[in-house]
């Protein structure tokens, strides 16, 4: 392994050694110590410069860097001087760096698939559907529901993906740990243009679409029977069969 | 879980929609065509934005999230205009982005502690000493060196963690999966600050070494024999007991 002085850098956290991250860090405490929540909008620019004592460009980098971790939504087009708001989507932040080191071979697309089975099964028999019956019953019911909108032969391909994103999504959910669900989501997110590129026909893609259905509507059925054990064996095939029939493991 | 605009851009990829976007499109491109590798440095600044017809702003903007992310390192001080030269860590990206959604309350220390034992003692389980002898048996005398540094008393804390860290991601990896190993990695840097924050006084910090010495040998020792189940179910308590001894869960 070496001495991995980035690691041990992060590990420790001394002190910033670039200017951004002087934002960066002062942000975190600001979280941390709830002075700044989710959905509040970040200072400007102007006023984040002179707090620090840095450069507007070293502000702006900070934001950016932000953005790209799922921590603010900055309004397109124009810049961080309007101001970014604070969100928390931690899938899109993870995803977003699973992505290039899948792209750098750093990471196999074989682990990526192996760990999403890791985390989706272990979900599956984790789900507690008695600890809070009624947020069971609306899960249960939206997930219906996104069952029978991806029934719908008519739906085009990116169509169906997001609502079979959000089925297992929302499934994973019932086990009640969102690293877990952000983990297995920015894990699906990360491969999802290998998968695109390898179904190249829409009649191919149909004929997939229609073995998924049916994969997803066992899976429902387990879950609301309270069998983890079945819906994480399901889940299991369901996963495995997906990426060797969309790509080459 | 509404519309999630966010993820569904994520998920089909459009048209980049800020300038910066096209050069971490483009360098991840070039990263999965192989035209660049690990060891390799970008093209500077001015002939990426030369490139791509973008301001060198924009170009700075893409190297920072791409250094943030354990993409590429950029020599402290001196610029994104030295150019930058491609590594990749994993853990790196994946634990800055854990800790601010950490710290913004989205994602639990509790979930991530939950979620750091799933992921090792998956890898305990499946450890194969078998499939790659050598590189097995390098591995048990590299981490048993590692034990044998970390008995030696006069070790400060900070020195103690960064044995430790290499400790459980050396014998993670006999797994043979470097995903899980990267977010193993990344859910322990995520949280370690809570911890050191917990933990006051040294002579506390004596005590709870003494028991992790110990806790250590005891995982070295099922993992060389081949018992799995007992190294998970020993790497289980290893985590359980030093998270609710450094703090509140």
């Amino acid at each position: 392994m070496g001495n991995k002085p980035l690691n041990s850098k992060a590990q420790n956290s001394p002190q910033p050694v670039r200017a951004y991250e002087t934002v960066l860090k002062s942000i975190e405490a600001d979280l941390r110590s709830g002075k700044i929540k989710i959905g509040d909008q970040l200072p400007g620019e102007r006023a984040l410069a002179e707090t620090h004592g840095i450069s507007r460009a070293s502000v702006r980098d900070a934001i950016r860097i932000l953005d790209a971790m799922g921590m603010v939504r900055t309004s397109t087009g124009s810049g961080p001087n309007s101001g970014a708001v604070v969100i928390s989507e931690p899938a899109i932040g993870l995803s977003a760096t699973l992505r290039l080191h899948v792209a750098s071979r750093q990471l196999s697309v074989a682990d990526i698939v192996e760990s999403r089975i890791l985390l989706e099964t272990w979900a599956a028999r984790s789900a507690d559907l008695s600890s809070d019956p009624e947020r069971s019953a609306a899960v249960l019911r939206r997930t219906a529901d996104l069952l029978t909108a991806m029934d719908d032969p008519g739906l085009n391909r990116e169509e169906f993906h997001d609502l079979d994103s959000q089925f297992h999504v929302l499934l994973s959910s019932l086990a009640g740990n969102a690293v877990i669900e952000a983990m297995m989501e920015s894990l699906r997110l990360s491969i999802s243009e290998y998968v695109s590129e390898s179904v190249s026909g829409d009649d191919a893609w149909q004929q997939i679409a229609e073995v998924l259905r049916a994969q997803h509507h066992g899976i429902h059925r387990a879950v609301a029977a309270g069998d983890g054990t079945v819906a994480a064996t399901l889940l299991r095939e369901h996963i495995d069969w997906f990426y060797t029939e969309t790509r080459q493991l």
